[in-house]
């Protein structure tokens, strides 16, 4: 099942993973995914946001148990973030059948689109619009770098983006979802457990910070006669971090785009976007304010106008606790732990009983071609995972 | 002849010019060069390096009289860089018939091919490959962004690659080349004069920094557990600035890629232009050395390893002292000022006498949009020209 994943989207000089939304790679991974269904005589189906089920059982009687995740990546992405959940999921699957349980209630594995929003920039497109958190006609409007629409993407890839919407009727249809995910911290690793249980997603968004200069000749313009936003940029990306560290919060800019970009001119705009988070909003809340205070500070002693731009926010998400508590119950004595990083799980838990597992990563390592999970620990995923659906399932 | 020229490779959005080499804008260019000449009854050629020449005189006479420029753009450029010095030398040329002047020696138009480098990162490859300074096998390899070569840029564009290489054939021929640039600096507008003479170009180079970090997810990852190529990245920004305001040389970051550039991963490297100029190699060299050594310092401290490759260096070029001194002469008290502007004039210096003169940019702004010259000022520019070929060819 593995193999046949990991070839899909592959970089061959990275070795990453490219498996961007609507992209031929993705296209590649949904088929994987509709002929591990299949195979196991499951009845696949993709929602109006381009969500992928896979059913056992009526969907129509209710009260189902859903585990999965997504196989979509980030530019450069390792092989499990996304793909492990999924791929347990249908282990879990086996490992039920293998134990002959007998199943109560429907179950479903899922493949949510665009989790990473490594495209168009809004993480969990799939669920969001599912869960009426994200509005169709924005949704529609995105843009990738090279300036398509999500909708043109859609429709490119043979999905209608005029049905694309809140899915509330089959949201109510979901009893339960459980994510499986590999860590993408070493928390586990800390506590010695292969397997851990999800307290919370700590708030988190992101944040466009534009810095306006004055596009000049690099090798004429005296030093006091520039308005260089690479400088204010550079001062900013060093506030984030000392602001972050003092809070205990993360801050972090991995994203820039620079105008006009060439060795021999002054930027007249660097662009670049600020990823933060805290275990809570107020925390997360004054450390962007700080760093948007001290940018727009180096901004006016250096003739650079600053403007910021709140792209995304998701506050913080608590596992509900009926669930959660089950699922640690039945687990016995595994870690109970937050994580910084947003999932599905964390979008569809304002709509459904939702709870998450971490498998255990040995570096952290995460959104590189160098994260890594051990055999073992994926194997134990799959059996607590399997644990759970079937204590879900087969009451 | 502006009017002509004005719309071509012109940025709806920006108002600024991406006339970059062997692209569909610089055939425009190119044709546009071949109708000037051909209405001034000019023969044209481009020779092996894709340099225009337009000929007044049968170049094989030679110790012709050559004046010109280049008529490409830095990513988003203005009107005048380049191209006011080949519109200059068609209307001086006008001029000097309409004065009824009698040349005594050959007269060529010239507009060197991809002067700014902006496409293919080397500036003035076509007086660089004419005059031997640029290796052609070197050349043919240079990749733009998409990762085109050179080589298979001119072959598109129609202009055979495997020709390309030094040229002194057609150098011998050239007594004495005058470029005429606008300034791109505020030196000449300081001293009240419309037109100014070159005294020498400060030496300068590009300096690729590669920050190699470890690419990871910006919400799990601790700060301590980091090994964040930008934060490394905007440390050397700020010193290159302040090295070089402490030597009062120059130091520019202006160019930027980041890898993988997600909002929500860590970069996993970062790589930077530093473009620096200063009055002499001594300081220019000690400017450089100085932000490497920051630069390695601070990686070392963030598990960041630092690469520094140089890409280009031009050594300080000072004009030949007769042509300079005749040009200056026969303008009669004009200023004599250098730039840290790199030129084909400077690349030429080394292989035949060469002058330049400089038309006032009242604000000093360059590589922009916003790059401008009064409308007398360019008139007092081509007379200033008409006075030098005219005492120049017809002595």
């Amino acid at each position: 099942m593995w193999r046949d994943l990991a070839a899909i989207g592959r970089h061959r000089g990275t070795g990453g993973y490219r498996r961007h939304a609507w992209t031929a790679a993705d296209a590649d991974c949904r088929a994987w995914f509709r002929a591990e269904a299949a195979a196991r005589g499951l009845a696949c189906e993709s929602d109006r946001n381009g969500n992928q089920w896979a059913w056992l059982g009526d969907p129509a009687a209710g009260d189902a148990v859903v585990t999965g995740s997504h196989l979509d990546s980030v530019p450069d992405g390792g092989a499990f973030d996304g793909p492990l959940g999924v791929v347990s999921a249908f282990a879990a699957l086996d490992e039920l059948r293998g134990r002959g349980a007998r199943l109560l209630r429907p179950l479903a594995v899922v493949n949510f689109a665009d989790e990473e929003g490594a495209r168009f920039g809004v993480a969990c497109t799939g669920s969001r619009l599912s869960a009426g958190t994200l509005a169709p006609r924005a949704a529609r409007e995105l843009r990738d770098a090279d300036g398509t629409t999500l909708a043109d993407a859609m429709a490119a890839a043979g999905h209608d983006p005029q049905a694309i919407g809140p899915d509330p009727e089959r949201l109510a249809r979901v009893g339960a979802f459980v994510e499986l995910h590999v860590e993408q911290g070493r928390a586990l690793d800390a506590t010695g457990h292969p397997v851990g249980v999800a307290s919370a997603i700590w708030p988190h968004g992101r944040w466009r910070f534009d810095f306006h200069g004055e596009a000049n000749h690099a090798g004429t313009t005296r030093l006091a006669d520039r308005r260089d936003p690479m400088l204010t940029y550079a001062r900013t990306v060093l506030d984030a971090r000392a602001r972050a560290e003092a809070a205990g919060a993360l801050a972090t800019f991995g994203k820039v785009a620079v105008d006009p970009n060439g060795v021999n001119a002054i930027a007249s705009r660097v662009r670049a976007w600020l990823d933060s988070r805290a275990a809570d909003e107020r925390t997360l809340d004054a450390v962007v304010a700080a760093v948007e205070r001290a940018a727009t500070g180096h901004g006016e002693r250096e003739g650079v106008r600053v403007e910021v731009t709140r792209e995304s926010f998701t506050p913080v998400v608590t596992f509900a606790g009926a669930l959660r508590d089950r699922v640690a119950a039945r687990l016995g004595g595994v870690p109970v732990l937050p994580t910084g990083a947003g999932h599905d799980a964390g979008v569809l838990a304002a709509a459904v009983p939702t709870a998450m597992l971490f498998v255990r990563n040995p570096t952290g390592v995460s959104h590189s071609p160098a994260e890594h999970a051990a055999e073992d620990d994926c194997a134990a995923g799959v059996a607590a995972l399997a644990d759970v659906l079937e204590d879900l399932a087969c009451p």
